[in-house]
């Protein structure tokens, strides 16, 4: 695609759209618009022009008016993707929604809240937490993202083994489409089979299909009681086995986090931490929760037993604040952990059925081998989504680096793809991981991809890049 | 469209393609095959030819001939379908995956199976139980509908308050579109972003955009323990008002099913039945499931005291099997007990906003006196999706009916638009319900639904002319 550039006219423009306030393209402000959370060397491009539009009536004509001039537009929520989907790898307009994060309705009958976009995700969180009620779909990133990039990823987190991510608690949405049209999606419904489920195509759609404006999105009862194990196994193998034997059960785990000996042991140096048995092959963390502390016990008594009965070497329980804390603090510090032994890492999330996790931790250890960098192994057992993340040897040079990485990387999706797996199960593919789609996804799959953008987008102007190139042939 | 006629060429060619056994176009045969569960005599119509291929090859090559020869292929399950989905409005080939019921593999340590389409979804229970597993997206009508069926309208059911509907258990597809490509969507995967989610566009698609000839189902710890309470209100509202008064407290019920007056009044003269109270306003039956029965009481009775405390004049705790079938049964009978009263009627399932509930039961109540007609309402009061079904009169003649059908159903439509409705939220729009998509979708919606249907289907062969016809001006 050829797109024009941004002429004085065009901003000119734009602020009579949205007002000179909200119209900027100087570049020491452009410059925390030009990357996310994915390496700012490797992955960022600065914007022509970043326009703070504040209604949806704005941004359909701001839409409109890249339609008519053919000028790529990139959404953007608070940045912090993981790859590289709100990055304006054409430059051109950069749209982000940080101005829309007023809540228009809290609906304690229907149980459910209509917000703009550009809220940070706890924020709701904290407004309905003394009514009894949470949004059970947030990434754990919910401190620092908004709603709007968890919708456009179809962000997950720690607790979607019980509650899933987030599509599952958007009810409705407003959309302006690709061609600047506003439309309302769903409503405040638990049931629609009126026509196709649009909203959820444009749920992980990665601002492709359009910018969600509003959402209206599911409260769920806030569980009052908790209760969280530790489980040690002797290896990873021993710890994935019990994860469907649990899931069996009927109780429904929060929580199944998966360590393996390298993440624990890093994360524990980095917080000078120790936790019992840190050298045994791979732990577990497996949160319960509920309305009743008595039931929550059982039922982690419950789980505990049939851990030991399945291989673990000992279970622990953390019954109070401070020690779920503490293991917990782990589990959230293995990233940053890794930071520290090398900066400069591919943080993938890849994920598989849950019963071949198992199979992938000698394919990561021989990869590991193959190229001597450091790949620890941890994250989501209980939905099969894993943090395997490459980490840049520092006593390799940056120029080797960037010559073992694509290659490692290669390999790790080969081994995924093997399994049955897929090469992102929360983060995206944005630009990150577009290159790697064709040779991990069926071409019929990727074109009827293609269809529906073309047909939704036929200028290709809405975040293009992203996901997958339209390229000529096409 | 103009589509080509059924040549003794083409049912060489498919006789070619799937066997002479599988290939038949005797009237006789063919005639049940032209009409589901809607009115045969309204919505009916024949095909020109049946094939009931056994591979999802087959069924490409059979899609490639259709695009070739502009041939109409109505895909059909068990036919069971309430709102004409499977019938074959423009003739040319009806494709019946009835010989497609294999299961293909249960894969205990994923809790995932996967099988062809043309089975019928109870066997699956049936084959699952012992091992303490069951398949929670079944809906109503279990005992008979295929699950390629269910697929295809995304069926939802007596369960859906806590399990969801079909789609949230579709993790896997395989997929022929409606080019004649093969292609698998998903996996056994609980998280996936890997690009659009194609498959849950496809879920509820009615058969529009492919035929699923496989499916990768999850699979979820079967409940041990059980309770249900019979709730009586004076009114409707004050039934309704509990709904979401339960669904704030954390123990999210298996059900909650909403009956009022007329309806309780009509099944049990119909099963001769009697009910404490039975000319209270209205009632809830209220199921709770789990896997300890002391907890699962717990929970009832938590519940039962909610209900009292928010109106309720009693509750009935139906504590063991008998009085619990006792209670279902009626619940289950309401629309037979209606076919009695007149066979004739148009069954609804309009869903509105759990709490815009009470609000439709006064206009209800005016449109059946308008009318004349009745219009018991009952359904899943838990997911704001009503059987507000109007019934013929027996006073009326046919023509009346006729007249006055699509007056009355117009006027509750528009009702429940004005709720933050949607005319279906379980039976699909087919043919029954296209030509009142314009007037209860905002147009733009809609032309994002055709764009879609276009990109994928350009010859429009696949089941054409259900949820909206393609006209010449889009």
């Amino acid at each position: 695609m050829r797109y024009n550039p941004i002429t004085i006219e065009i901003i000119e423009e734009l602020r009579r759209i949205v007002g000179s306030k909200n119209v900027f393209s100087d570049e020491e402000k452009m410059e925390a618009y030009s990357h996310d959370e994915t390496n700012a060397e490797e992955y960022g491009h600065m914007p022509e022009v970043v326009v703070t539009p504040t209604t949806a009536e704005e941004i359909a004509q701001i839409v409109k008016l890249a339609n008519r001039e053919l000028i790529p537009i990139t959404p953007r929520g608070a940045g912090s993707g993981l790859s590289g989907g709100a990055i304006p790898i054409f430059g051109g307009i950069l749209l982000s929604v940080e101005k829309m994060n007023k809540v228009l309705d809290i609906d304690y009958g229907n149980m459910m809240l209509t917000t703009e976009t550009g809220i940070v995700t706890n924020e709701i969180n904290a407004l309905i937490k003394e009514k009894g009620l949470f949004y059970a779909g947030y990434p754990m990133s919910l401190e620092t993202c908004y709603l709007g990039g968890n919708i456009a990823e179809n962000a997950g987190g720690g607790r979607a083994v019980k509650y899933g991510v987030t599509g599952r608690y958007i009810m409705g949405m407003e959309l302006v489409t690709p061609k600047g049209e506003i439309v309302n999606l769903g409503g405040k419904l638990s049931k629609d089979v009126t026509g196709y489920d649009l909203k959820q195509l444009v749920v992980g759609s990665e601002g492709t299909l359009g910018i969600v404006t509003k959402a209206t999105i599911r409260l769920t009862g806030l569980p009052t009681a908790k209760s969280n194990l530790l489980v040690l196994y002797e290896t990873p193998k021993a710890a994935i086995d019990t994860v469907p034997v649990i899931m069996a059960k009927g109780t429904i785990p929060t929580s199944m986090e998966f360590m393996d000996k390298l993440s624990v042991k890093t994360a524990c140096e980095y917080l000078n931490e120790s936790l019992p048995y840190q050298q045994a092959g791979a732990m577990l963390l497996i949160e319960i929760d509920g309305t009743n502390q008595e039931q929550v016990e059982l039922e982690a008594e419950a789980i505990g037993d049939l851990c030991m009965e399945n291989g673990a070497i000992e279970v622990y329980v953390a019954d109070n604040y401070t020690t779920q804390e503490r293991i917990w603090s782990v589990r959230r510090n293995i990233a940053e952990a890794f930071k520290v032994v090398s900066p400069i890492q591919s943080l993938e999330d890849i994920v598989v059925p849950i019963a071949a996790i198992p199979d992938i931790i000698p394919e990561l250890d021989r990869i590991s081998e193959k190229y001597d960098i450091k790949i620890p192994c941890y994250g989501h057992a209980g939905d099969g989504n894993l943090h395997a993340t490459l980490v840049k040897n520092p006593d390799h040079t940056l120029e080797h680096w960037h010559e073992i990485e694509p290659k490692a990387l290669r390999e790790l999706y080969q081994v995924t793809k093997k399994l049955g797996g897929k090469i992102s199960g929360e983060h995206g593919i944005g630009v990150k991981r577009k290159g790697y789609m064709l040779e991990n996804m069926d071409p019929v799959e990727l074109d009827l991809m293609k269809a529906i953008k073309k047909a939704w987008d036929p200028n290709y102007i809405m975040n293009p890049g992203k996901m997958f190139d339209l390229d000529e042939s096409n």
